[in-house]
């Protein structure tokens, strides 16, 4: 900003417009105020009515504007209380301090922990424009972000966002978490790990995300069995009932930065192992996280492929751990394979109920994970001896205790299953054979996953696909080896296409 | 973009909007339509109509548009011929092929010709967002541009741009063409280069742009003395009669991908060398320009500071240059100080026709200048042999026949004022002297470039400074050594403070 238009103020008469972003504060000027004022559509202005202010994004108008009038948004209008005729006052938002320290990022200097905290408040207050976003995001991932920038984007993250505090009613417990790298289809542990571990007796408050390019997000596999869009109020109170509680954390806002972030990394797909560490670490420590159980599955169709990438991340997560005070554990897992046997919504959550109903076509690989990880969990959280949290884990969920929480839990947040019967199957099944027989040896979670996607999945809650034959098994000539579920006839086919063309399983 | 929703096709009712953006193609579509195709602000579709079709920006609205309805702007319905209630189809924009020749450059791979083509392509057919664009010129900024990254830039700019031929009518003829890098106040050159050279029998046609950040751009300049805003025929047919022309560039569209990466290079002042020689040397070309003469002037507060620098941009000029067929010549220049007296559009036109006039007030610094730059084109485009051109510039110069090629240009163009005196004069005048005596040897350019915009320009294009000592001269006590000029009593005054607080005069 010069020197010459500064402290350039304006006053125009607010027009509230019947539209809204969801999100976005809007300002609309007519193109020959917008010009006067120099101002582009894109740029950030400062509006001030009634003792309030909000920053919003301009944009222009020829007609629907008159010169002399400023159009708000239902966002910008409601921040400000302002009604039609209000005259409000604009200001050009003054290039924000932050923009200087994504530039020396951009060349290739560590960025101090305040210089990250400003940067990062300039985004949640709608102060930096998705292109001067895109060039911190871009420049991290370029440079890399140092070990102790990784602590202060993770700080900053949580520290201008929401913080849950779970623990308030039951201070003295421990609140454990986990997370998972994700990558790979069908692994839902995360239901089954809830409730064993709320039945040890410790607190588990769990958010979840929906699906962005997989075949199901751990919420959306919940959501077929209960409610998962919870207010911060009932969320609170399903904790303090149950122990626990399974939520989308889409709406809680608990990182805002880290939103809009990913936001501007979805469309090149940039993966930053410093990002994603403190984008999981801020949230963990938004809901008031003690202790978090980390799940890396390695493969060469997962996200993470070798050992070297793990180790990096396990490295990372630990130090991060440490520095914001959760302890932290990473494990590796074997991500060769999908885990479990159904993929996509509903298929998936008939799983996980079969697993607390102990039913003959439950996944075992799928128990046996997330047995470990709850014993694991348990060991962390101090209600088992190192070596013992497994039988703990075990004793629960065979006895049926882990099966009366889960429920406990469901009915907590709304129930919509509570048995594997309870789950409705799709419109159109298909049984698929193999030309070939012999011993699987891998099946490619990538063509699992497309294929799944294919038929529907997530947004058709049944479509998905149910893997009959898992790695290791034997198939004979004839025998199914996978059914394709799809709620349309013609999304059918294609999946069955899909699959024909690029078989998953590897003999 | 995956398989499951790459045919995605919808068919939604338009609606024509009273609203322009002047340049973006914007369509509206009502929020649970955008859920349904999940689609999201700032997304890209395609729109399809009448055989024609359209890329175009995705913006949400409650409830403006109503469900199964389209809004378009007027970018987007004239391009598509649109009429309310036609019936047109919508698909969600494929991932680019682009989006992955940027992922390519983020990780520090050199990118074939093909691949920036393709960039280059998609960013002019709107395929690419802001955000993907950033990414782009972010990496190239980090990471670097090579020698051939550069030259395949510079020829994908160009080749989707408009290419104006204006040796047609004379395609015997050389056209030559100058460039300075800038960042110098007062060095305007272009307005007597261009008659001096027309008048050798060259061709040139000169566009320029209009101040940035600077307090006068050549066109700001220019547009003191006739009219700048030209439609690409007017400046043909003034090419044609009078061998040049001396136009804003701006409104031709010559470089538009150019246009878009400079759009989202200013937010953070990103400023590379490669992506600064692919600008200049497309446009160039797109003027079908033979002979070029870059001028690079070197100073503590020019854009240019050390020799080091302006070497590699010399380099860079010439290779780039000799690639896409057009000779360069470079030369460095003396940027320690503003060059002529006056700073700001009027009081620069001043200058100019000061110097055509042979005024005792004329600045000698930038007829001096002028006079070498002009013979060296002559000599490029074979006028003159070498070492003589500045003898043939003199020549014309002080003949009056440059004189007379100008006023021929300008009345060609529309004349505004054609000798000095015509030049008005700020409504407020204020006469500075300084507190100290002696010789001056250096005046701050950036000082100097500050003031002028504090007191108006370039938007007031009478403001600005006259400087009435320049380095070299002698300063008694109570000698005037600047003049400031203003429209506004207020801005005069914040301009005397300016100047008072940042004495330009380093004695």
């Amino acid at each position: 900003m010069n020197v010459s238009n500064r402290n350039l103020i304006n006053t125009l008469k607010v027009r509230v417009l019947d539209s809204s972003t969801g999100n976005t504060v809007v300002a609309i000027l007519n193109y020959k105020d917008a010009s006067k004022l120099r101002l582009h559509r894109g740029d950030r202005i400062e509006i001030y009515l009634n003792k309030k202010n909000v920053v919003a994004i301009v944009d222009e108008s020829i007609s629907d504007i008159k010169e002399g009038e400023i159009g708000l948004n239902f966002e910008a209008s409601n921040h400000i209380k302002a009604n039609c005729g209000d005259l409000a006052r604009i200001k050009p938002v003054v290039k924000p301090k932050s923009i200087y320290y994504i530039r020396e990022k951009i060349e290739g200097k560590k960025l101090s922990e305040e210089k990250i905290k400003q940067i990062v408040s300039d985004i949640v207050t709608n102060r930096l424009s998705s292109v001067e976003i895109t060039y911190f995001v871009s420049a991290s991932y370029i440079r890399g972000l140092s070990l102790s920038e990784t602590v202060s984007l993770t700080k900053a993250i949580y520290s201008y966002g929401e913080v849950l505090d779970f623990k308030k009613p039951r201070s003295s417990d421990i609140l454990v978490d986990k997370h998972c790298i994700g990558g790979l289809a069908g692994n839902r542990t995360t239901p089954i790990i809830v409730p064993i571990v709320a039945a040890s007796g410790l607190l588990i408050a769990k958010t979840s995300s929906r699906s962005i390019t997989s075949p199901a997000g751990t919420a959306d596999v919940i959501e077929a069995l209960c409610d998962v869009c919870l207010s911060k109020d009932q969320i609170i109170s399903t904790v303090k009932k149950t122990g626990a509680c399974m939520v989308w954390g889409g709406s809680l806002a608990l990182a805002p930065a880290d939103d809009e972030i990913i936001r501007v990394e979805h469309p090149l797909s940039i993966d930053s192992d410093n990002q994603l560490v403190a984008s999981v670490m801020a949230k963990k420590k938004s809901v008031s996280s003690d202790v978090v159980l980390i799940d890396i599955p390695i493969g060469p169709y997962a996200k993470v492929k070798n050992k070297f990438q793990a180790r990096k991340l396990k490295f990372l997560f630990e130090f991060v751990g440490k520095h914001i005070g959760i302890k932290t554990n990473v494990i590796y897992t074997d991500g060769r394979n999908p885990i479990g046997k159904g993929i996509g919504p509903s298929l998936e959550a008939r799983d996980v109920l079969r697993i607390f109903e102990n039913h003959e076509d439950q996944p075992l690989d799928l128990r046996d994970k997330a047995l470990s990880m709850a014993g694991l969990l348990i060991e962390m959280g101090g209600k088992a001896k190192k070596g013992e949290g497994i039988n703990v884990a075990r004793e629960l969920l065979e006895s049926g205790k882990a099966l009366n929480k889960f429920i406990e839990i469901l009915k907590t947040q709304g129930e919509r299953a509570l048995c594997s019967n309870d789950i409705e199957i799709a419109s159109y099944v298909k049984c698929l054979e193999l030309k070939s027989e012999g011993r699987i040896k891998l099946i490619r979670n990538d063509y699992i996953a497309e294929t799944a996607k294919v038929a529907g999945a997530p947004k058709d809650k049944l479509a998905g696909v149910y893997i009959r034959k898992q790695a290791g098994d034997l198939v004979k000539k004839g025998e199914v080896v996978i059914e394709i579920h799809s709620q349309s006839k013609h999304k059918l086919d294609s999946a069955v296409k899909f699959f024909n063309e690029h078989i998953p399983f590897v003999m």
